[in-house]
Order: structure tokens, then C-alpha cells, then sequence
């Protein structure tokens, strides 16, 4: 049964920074209850009072070192050439460091520095009062400050706490949050092993779990509800009523016919925003019910952690009286032009890494829906809403998601796309946890322009020059004018065109392309494999306007595969192994050189060495052959050096 | 009964490289096995396989909005002026935004964008194929790479897993780590009401767990063992042979005659160092019994941490397959000189905080043993082990313990001590938990070298001008030329001297000292009270060799009071609130005033407007007035502007 199509409207949208500036007036000030917990499992819990020492640390003079304690004016005027002689156990006494200071004792005499003589010693330099000793008090004093209120307790901090004599703090309760999955297509992990179409698996969930954890709050997942107005009411109601301190609806939070959540807050309580200007994460939800906060988190995945990252993550930590740690920020270069909406804050998710010393921040995929945007992301970008877009090659401000000390590990691959780089990345992070292959498709020339602009550290490249048949070289020397590289041959691999499983059209050719009318899905512009199919196309004397959906474009192999699998396109060029990975059928056309393009100033570099230490690995090469449609005899053979005049070195 | 003095000497010390290369080449390719987790409890772990998409996803053609599914070309020519009717259910089927498309549809028709006309709709733009549509594969297409081996998983890694069909992953197991406390003078923290004197509580074995559990393993805290060799050993073959991972024993990995670590490693396995030139963690002990790696963390505080930090941190992360996540560093100006002996690396504890625009960097008391320095220390300086020390106002490099943008709320105050700053510290972080106060003890002279520097934000003072009893005006005039500075009143307090409850000696003045040989306890040049003593004593007629203990000093009045309560001496000069604090006698001399003199360029900062409606409040005044020895009345009163020349105010 279809619904009507009854559609609510948003509330006049509040800017990001008016939303948190409500939400926090609401709610910011309001602290979890205090608890008392032991110091010992008191680690990551925030105190909610400032904790005084209970005692003196140390509480009795002793000794800091090993030796004798002694009364420092009988050691006076010993020397090299006068010893002074003292009777152990009467002028003496044997301590070790720790041991409290026997009475009538103010100093140690380090054991270095003594010559025992039976029950004598003998010493040749005098000690002062209280030397080697520590004295009451040195560390810490009764009655000081050990640790102030809102602080959140480290190691070392515990530590402090039972050295002080205190053994139980008042910590902030961790605040408890209720997650509500709503949606009549979700399907719960647990039984994820075959989805209709229409279903989708609720991860959602489990991401805010994850999240809610990194704030050290309790995270309280509850069993999926489908997209019933009564049913999700009295949910809230039944939240808001628990020992939940923060709820949240996952989704429904938008303006769709079926999006319930802004409808009900308002209905119980106090609706506060409802959309904000920014994106993803616009169809946000604000409220109060029954004096608990309640947030409708978006459903598309991306809008849900921006969300959460924006509204709920300062929330959590400010219940625990703890300010949300901020996230390191670098500067860097924009290697890509982003456009962006009028009036829409929006946050850019891209990967950095540092070419030639500068750092490049790559934008990459956006739609929301997009979760690998997310989980490939090192940082973001945020482009404010009065700004249309930023140009490449502007510096940009980047909320960095990993350790600034990693971005030097990131390896750029912006380029054509190739089935192996997959495996590359995976190969290369089991040499070494640090190294991160991030790679961006954008066509072999498109590889070749960020190469020289200094945008990527290589490129990978499968450009045929019809002439003469070379792949490559041509290129290089048409567009890296002064820009020395180096190729490395990665791969031969078969192109040709993938079908559906048994190839019920009959194509074998390109002429069959046209005679069939067959729906083609064609690469993007400056693609080799586009190069390729028009070189084709040409030798059979045909014309682009002849093949139904030329002007259809995807930007890899796999997409091509995918359109054709899923029924949008009866053909397309590609490689075998993307026909293999989704069991299409595959009628070879070309054998060709896939390469990686290198700059020269990052050839020496650990990462490029490890690099080319794994594709000249016989693992590696015996991996590529089990793909299918790879030759991989000469990999990580040099197949260039251009020094940007002229070829130092070049094998065909 | 005392044992022998025997001692054990160091094997050959290495050097930390030295070590650490040692111990990396002997252990860091191990990796703990792999076990299965569920996705939804993978949160923090490390892959330890690749792991590829089992779906597409999406996995059917979608509706990216909330509208119409149809098949675009029936759209094609639909304008302004010529609008198409569509029949619902027949052309055009409404769709929520997640709805797969019916079959023979391409395109979704935005909801906004349609005029309902009984059971047709109406549309005045035509939409092109595949558009508003989610097509199989946009996101993540099946096989495809999702995380590589050696990731650690974040919550959005969860949702693309879970998206991706995956619902299990392999993972390496939590290293498990045996943490053994060894002492005959620890006494538990749950034992810890009264202590002897040479009784300390076992707090280490807290902090090591909280350290190990920061590296995502797990600790397993075992019973004290007394310092017996043969139940050392025994525990050691225990450890050994169970699952843990790695065994930590605490202490005994010195070179004393109870030190027995090294010596049961040689006996049982292979004694890898045997100290270390750093400091402090000079006596670490690594080796190696039945395979596992066992390192003797020494017993000081600090050096346990540190000798954690560099030996034990990394390895629990390379048995993840992780490298560990590097701390983030700044650049500061070192605030004052340290010396440090040549052939140690040491580690420096500093405080840092942004005065003038620059960084600036304040160590903190270097002890071993004083844990505190740690829990104040907000970064830590490494001094070459082949330099002797780095002078004041040196460019450092720090390595941080906490985020760099915390960095930007720490308030640095140096100078003379008073009680009531714990106080402020406690107070201010109440107000705003990203206020750090930290404070340096270098007495009030010493503050206004620091102001005047540009090292401190403030300073606090009580320097008695004895010509005409005025406090800190002449010495600003005479140490602040050309350096614009507030001074604002903190409070007015009793100094007198501070003597054993019951005031044994019966001392009433300064002439009773001399008169009763009394052994005092002075303070340090430069300190305020030590110019009022001084005052005092000519006053009295009387010369500072006259004072036995005059030239022993101490930092703060605490640690005056801590010396008097301990026995060290017998009188020393100090606050009401110190005596009170350690319940001495006070016998009062003075009655002064505590100013806090502030740099003009922070003085319209947040941190100390905030800082000033704090001291201004009527809770702080009265919070002052039950310390004791107080009068707040005129706390946060205006005493003075000067612009580096003049009194622009000033108001006794």
C-alpha cells in the first residue's frame, strides 16, 4: 500500500551557528549527577570536585638513596686524605632507598661512596644535612590541591590520587543515551545475510554506539521500529522517561511524508530546530521532551555523524563538565575546485597528504549516503555558507580526523583506475600500519595534470598513443614539460567489453555495439580506456553519435561493471578483472601497459621504495595473476626516466 | 633485621636507541593471533586481514529523494508553457527517498517539483535518465576493498563493514598484560588508611594499568609480592607460562641488594638491557623468559611511566599490528634554564602556555619521584643525552600530553606562593574546565622577572617596600620599565611564625629564635616573606648569622610548615592559612598585601576577565575567609595601571 503523499515542511532553517547557540542555552549547563567511584577505576572519568591530598608524599623522611643514614655533622671534615671511620649500627645505619631515616639521622652516604671495614666504614668526603634524602612533603603536601574540579583523570593522575591517601573520587556519572533506529526498510545486522530490494541494513546504530563510546558515555542501542507514528510516540515517551540522559531518533528527522520525529517532539514537548544550513546533516532535529534533550539524527549516514559531531558529541561531554576535546587542525592546498551551495555551511570530506612539502587536501565523494567518504576521509574541509565553493589551489583550514604525524605516511595515487590498487593499499599497510595508499579516479590524464601540479605523489596511467602503439611516453612529453618522473610498469592487463552473464546480445565487436543497439556505458573523458574505445571505434570506422548511451559516463571500471550487472547498460569497456569480481561475461578487445607515473622528487622516499619493493615481490605478482586478466611478469620494472627534457632511460 | 649491603651492578648501560633497537628487533614483528569479532563490538580494534565488500551498496536502484519513479523519456519535452500529465500508477509511481524503483523507471521526479491533479500529476521540467536515483554500486561496489589489514576501526569503519554485508572481522586479540607489583614496603590502596613510616601505597600498578589499558590491552593487576627472591622468581615462571602477552614487574629493576628482576631474567631467560641512559627510567630491565617479553619498570613514578612510554607502549600497539599513535608536538621558548648531566637523556616535565603571542615553556620539578610533575606537566622537553642542558628562552621542541588547542586556555602564573591559588586553580576550572591555571613558586621577585620577560601571564607578589611600608609599587617601578602592567589585590594576610603545636620553645619574636637557639627554616632570596623576615631581623637589631638554619630554604610556605611539622626544624616564617592547613602554632608578625600583578597585552583576555569576576565574587571572598588568615574584602580591587613609565592609578 502506497501512503499519501502528505509532505510536512521544515521550520524556517536555523544556521549551524544559531542551532548551537540553542541548543547549547538548553542544555549545556546541565551536568550529569556525581557519583563516587574508587581512584582505581576512576581512568577517563571527569571529577566533578577538586580533590585535596589527604596526606604528605613522602609521609616520613627517607632514604633516596641506597646507603647509610647518618648524622651529617659526623661525616664533617672527611676527606681523600683524612677518612673518618663510623661504627655501622651505632654512627651508621644500612638503608635502602625508601627506607625511613632511623632517628637521630638527616643525611644518606651513597654505598658508592664507602669503603666497608668489618663493622666500620669508611668514608672520604662528609655529606651535608639532608642530602640524599627525601624529606616530608617533597612531592606533595596535606591539605594541597591534587586535582582540580571538571578534570579528566589520565593515568598518572590516579596514581597521584592513591600516593595522596585518597581512594575514592566524585566523578560525573557517564551519561546514558537511548538510540532509536526508526524505519520500516531497515534490517537489523543480525540477519543481514540476504536484504530485497528496499531493505537496508540499520548501521547506523552501531556507528552512533561507536560514537557515543568516544565520548565515554554509555550507549543504550535499542531493537529497530518501523516508520509508525504511535508506535515511535510512545517510544519517546517512554525514553524520555527512563534514566536516559540524552535520546536520539535515527531517522526520520527530515520532511518526508513518513520523517515523524520533528512531529512528536513538538506533539510531547519543545521543538527547538528543525533543518539546519549545513550539509550534510540539514535535516536535523532539536528538542525536549519531558526536560530530556531529544535529537533526530538524519539517515543518510554521512548527515548522521556530522550531525551527531556537531550537536550531540558537545552535549555528552558538557553533562560530564568536560569541554569536547577539539580535533588538531593543519593547513593545506586544495588539489580540487569545490563548488558549493549559497547558504549551506558544508563540510568537504578529503584525504591529505603531504607532495613536494606542501599539503594537498583531496575532496572526495559527497553525497551523504556515501559512508566510505567518511571511513577513507582524513580530515575536513569546511566551506561556510556565504562562500560558493573554494578554487583548487587555495589554502584551506582542515579538521584533521587522524594524527597529524600520519599525513606523512599517506601515499597520493590520483590517476586512472586499476583493480590492483586495492590490493596495493591493502599490501602496502601489512608492511608497514603506517602507510596509507589513498587513490582518487580520475582518468590517466587526469593523473598526468595532477602530477604536474604538484597535487599527487604518482599517477596511474594506461594512455595508448595510437601511432605508434607506446603507452605513455608520448604523454609525458607532451604535458610533464620540466616536470622530472619516472614510470614503473605495473601491470599488462586485458581490456575489453563486459556483458551480462552469457552475453545474450551476441556482441563481439564494436560493430555489434551498433548493429545490436546495444546501451553502452562509456568512460569519462580522458580516460585511457575511453582513449581506447574511441581508438576502436575508429579503426571499425565508426562515429560516437552511433552508440545508444556514448554519452553515459562512469569514472571506473568497477561502476561500468556495476551498470551493467544492475541492468542500466547491456555493454562496456573494461577490464577482466572487474568482470570477474561481479561474474560478468568478457570479450577481450586489447592487451595493455598499465604504469605507475612517479614524481622524481619523491622516488627515494621510504614510501615509493616500499612501494616498489611490494610490486617486485613475487607475492604480490602471483596475487595480481590470481585476479584474472593480469600479466604480471614485469612488475616494478623501470620503464622510464624523464628527467623533463628528455628520456634518461626508457624501455619499451 | 637489616640484610647485607650487597649490590648488583648494571650490565653495560645502553643508550634509549640502543634499547629500543634491541628490544624492537627482538620482539616488534610478533603480532597477537587473530580472532573473529562481531562488527557491532569491533569498535577500537585492529584488522588483521583485509576486508572486502560481500554487496554492492547500494544493492538495488534507489530514489535519492521523495517524489515520482519514471521513466525519463516519458518527461522529454515537459516546459513551463507545456506541462505533461502523468497517471499515477501507470507512468509514475510516488517513492520515498530509499524506495527501490519500479520496474521500468530510471529517474525519480522531486516531489516539489509536481502539481497533483486527481489521480494524475502534472510537470513543467523534464528530469534525465538515472537522475534523483541511487544506482547499485554508487557507494561501494561488491568486492571492493573496504578496510585493509591494520586498521584501526572507528565507528563510521562499523557502518560501511555493516553496509558492506560484513557483520564478522578478524582481528588481533587484545595483548593481555600481567602486571606484577613487587615490594615489601607496598601496601595496598584498599589498605591505605594509615601508613607507617617506609610503608608506601602500591599505586603503580594503577597507573601501569591505566596506561596499558590506554593502548587498547588489557591489564591484569596482580597481589603484591614481598621482595624474596624465590617468590619472585616463581611468579615470574607463572607469568610466564600463562596468556599473557607481556609481563610487567614493578619494581626491583634497580641495582640494589633487593633488586632482584634483572638477576631471575638471566637465571630464567635472556637479560636483553639492563638500564638505560635516560632519566628518569634509568634502571629498566628488558628481557625475555619462555619467549614473552618481561620488562623490570623501576619504582619511581616517573620513571615508570617513562620506561612505559618508551618500551612497553609501543610494543602493546606492534602486537596489534599498529604503530603507536604519535603525540602531537609544538615549538616553545624555554622559560628557564635546565641543566641536565651529559651521557643521560632526559625528560623534562614543562607547562606550556601562550604569553605575547609566543609559546612558553616552564619545567616543572624534576624528581623521579614526584608524580605530580606529571600529572601538571602538559608536555614533556627531551634534552640530548650528548648536551649539558638548554638555557632559558632556547626554542624547544615539546612533545604534548594534551590537545595543542588546550594549550591556549592554561594561565600562567608565576612568582610568590599563597594558599589561595589552589584555590583559583580549582575555582576557574569550575567556571570553564578549559581554564588551566598553573603556577611556579619562584618567589615575588622572581614573578616580575618572568613578567617582565614575557614567561608568565601574571604574577603574584607581596614585596614590602620597608621605607614606606607600601607593597609592590616601588619594585614595579624599578623592574617593569617600559613593560605595562595592572596590579589587582588577591587578598590581605597574616605572616608570622609558624611553630609545633603548643609552641614548645615558646618562641613570641624574633629575638626569642636567636635567644633560644631555635633551628629555623628560611626562605629563598627574592621571596617576599624572606624580605619581611630580613625587615624583621633589622628591625630587631639582629644578623642573619645569628639564625641557625637561616641559609636552609625552602620554595612555599607549605613546605616551611611541612619542615616544622616533620621535626626538620623548629620555626620558620610563613601564612596563617599553612599553619592552619598542617595544624601548627602561629604567632602572628604582619599583616600585608597579595597582589596579582597582570601584563596589560592579556589584560582584556577571557582567561583573566574570567580570573577577575572570580576573585570579585562574593563565594570566593567567603571561600577565602575559611581558609583562615585572610581578609578578602578588597579581593579584585584595581591597585594600580602602569604604562611602563607611570601610574596612570594607583590607589593604596
Amino acid at each position: 500500500m502506497r501512503r499519501e503523499r502528505k509532505r510536512r515542511v521544515y521550520l524556517r532553517m536555523k544556521t549551524l551557528e544559531e542551532a548551537q547557540t540553542l541548543w547549547c542555552d538548553a542544555f549545556f549547563d546541565r551536568r550529569t549527577p556525581s557519583e563516587v567511584v574508587p581512584v582505581i577505576n576512576a581512568l577517563e572519568r571527569v571529577t566533578s570536585e577538586p580533590i585535596f591530598s589527604r596526606r604528605s608524599v613522602p609521609h616520613y623522611h627517607g632514604a633516596a638513596m641506597d646507603g647509610y643514614a647518618v648524622d651529617a655533622s659526623k661525616t664533617f671534615g672527611a676527606t681523600e686524605v683524612n677518612p673518618i671511620r663510623l661504627k655501622v649500627g651505632a654512627d651508621v645505619f644500612p638503608v635502602d632507598t625508601g627506607d625511613p631515616l632511623p632517628p637521630d639521622t638527616n643525611a644518606v652516604i651513597m654505598v658508592e661512596h664507602v669503603m666497608p671495614q668489618g663493622s666500620e666504614i669508611e668514608i672520604r668526603k662528609a655529606v651535608y644535612p639532608w642530602q640524599h634524602v627525601r624529606k616530608v612533603g617533597e612531592d606533595i603536601v596535606a591539605g594541597e590541591l591534587i586535582i582540580p574540579a571538571n578534570h579528566l583523570l589520565r593515568p598518572a593522575d590516579l596514581g597521584a590520587l592513591l600516593a595522596a591517601g585518597v581512594t575514592e573520587v566524585y566523578v560525573y556519572r557517564k551519561p546514558k543515551v537511548w538510540i532509536q533506529p526508526t524505519g520500516s526498510e531497515l534490517v537489523s545486522p543480525n540477519n543481514a545475510e540476504s536484504l530485497e530490494p528496499g531493505e537496508i541494513i540499520e548501521f547506523n546504530g552501531t556507528v552512533l554506539k561507536g560514537l557515543v563510546e568516544e565520548c565515554l558515555a554509555i550507549a543504550d542501542l535499542k531493537e529497530i521500529v518501523a516508520d509508525d507514528r504511535d508506535k515511535i510516540k510512545d517510544l519517546l515517551k517512554q525514553a524520555c522517561h527512563s534514566d536516559a540522559d540524552v535520546v536520539l531518533i535515527n531517522a526520520g528527522s527530515s520532511a518526508g511524508s513518513e520523517d515523524y520525529t520533528a512531529d512528536v517532539i513538538e506533539e510531547l514537548g519543545n521543538l527547538i530546530v528543525h533543518g539546519v544550513t549545513m550539509m550534510p546533516g540539514k535535516p536535523v532535529v532539536l528538542g525536549e521532551v519531558y526536560g530530556k534533550p531529544v535529537v533526530g539524527i538524519p539517515g543518510y549516514p554521512v548527515s548522521a555523524i556530522i550531525a551527531f559531531e556537531q550537536f550531540v558529541r558537545p552535549l555528552l561531554w558538557h553533562l560530564q563538565g568536560f569541554y569536547p576535546p577539539s580535533k588538531p587542525t593543519v593547513k593545506a592546498v586544495l588539489g580540487r575546485k569545490v563548488a558549493s551551495k549559497l547558504g549551506l555551511e558544508e563540510f568537504v570530506r578529503v584525504v591529505v597528504g603531504r607532495v613536494h612539502g606542501k599539503l594537498i587536501a583531496m575532496p572526495i565523494q559527497r553525497g551523504a549516503g556515501v559512508i566510505t567518504s567518511l571511513t577513507r576521509a582524513e580530515g575536513i574541509v569546511r566551506i561556510p555558507q556565504e562562500q560558493e565553493g573554494i578554487d583548487a589551489e587555495e589554502e584551506v583550514s582542515i579538521e584533521l580526523l587522524r594524527p597529524e604525524s600520519s599525513l606523512e605516511w599517506n601515499l597520493i595515487m590520483i590517476g586512472s583506475h586499476d583493480n590492483t590498487i586495492d590490493l596495493l593499499a591493502s599490501e602496502l599497510k601489512k608492511m608497514d600500519s603506517r602507510l596509507h595508499l589513498t587513490s582518487s579516479n580520475v582518468g590517466s590524464l587526469g593523473g598526468l595534470m595532477a602530477i604536474r601540479k604538484g597535487l599527487t605523489h604518482l599517477a596511474g596511467s594506461h594512455l595508448l598513443d595510437t601511432s605508434d602503439g607506446s603507452y605513455n611516453f608520448s604523454y609525458v612529453e607532451r604535458y610533464l614539460k620540466g616536470v622530472p618522473v619516472r614510470i614503473v610498469e605495473l601491470v599488462k592487463r586485458e581490456q575489453g567489453f563486459l556483458v551480462a552473464p552469457g552475453n545474450p546480445m551476441g556482441i563481439r565487436s564494436v560493430k555489434d555495439l551498433v548493429e545490436k543497439r546495444a546501451r553502452f556505458i562509456n568512460r569519462q573523458a580522458g580516460a585511457g580506456t575511453r582513449i581506447l574505445f574511441d581508438y576502436e571505434l575508429d579503426k571499425a570506422g565508426l562515429s560516437p553519435d552511433q552508440i545508444i548511451g556514448y554519452e553515459q559516463e562512469e569514472y571506473t571500471h568497477m561502476a561500468v561493471a556495476v551498470a551493467i550487472l544492475s541492468g542500466r547498460a547491456d555493454a562496456g569497456m573494461g577490464i577482466f578483472a572487474a568482470a570477474k569480481a561481479l561474474g560478468l561475461d568478457f570479450i577481450p578487445v586489447a592487451r595493455e601497459r598499465y604504469d605507475l607515473i612517479i614524481r622524481e622528487d619523491i622516488w627515494s622516499d621510504r614510501k615509493i621504495q616500499l612501494l616498489m619493493k611490494l610490486i617486485s615481490s613475487d607475492g604480490f605478482r602471483s596475487s595480481v595473476s590470481r585476479l584474472g586478466g593480469y600479466d604480471a611478469s614485469c612488475s616494478g620494472k623501470l620503464r622510464g626516466i624523464w628527467n623533463g627534457e628528455k628520456w634518461l632511460e626508457r624501455t619499451e
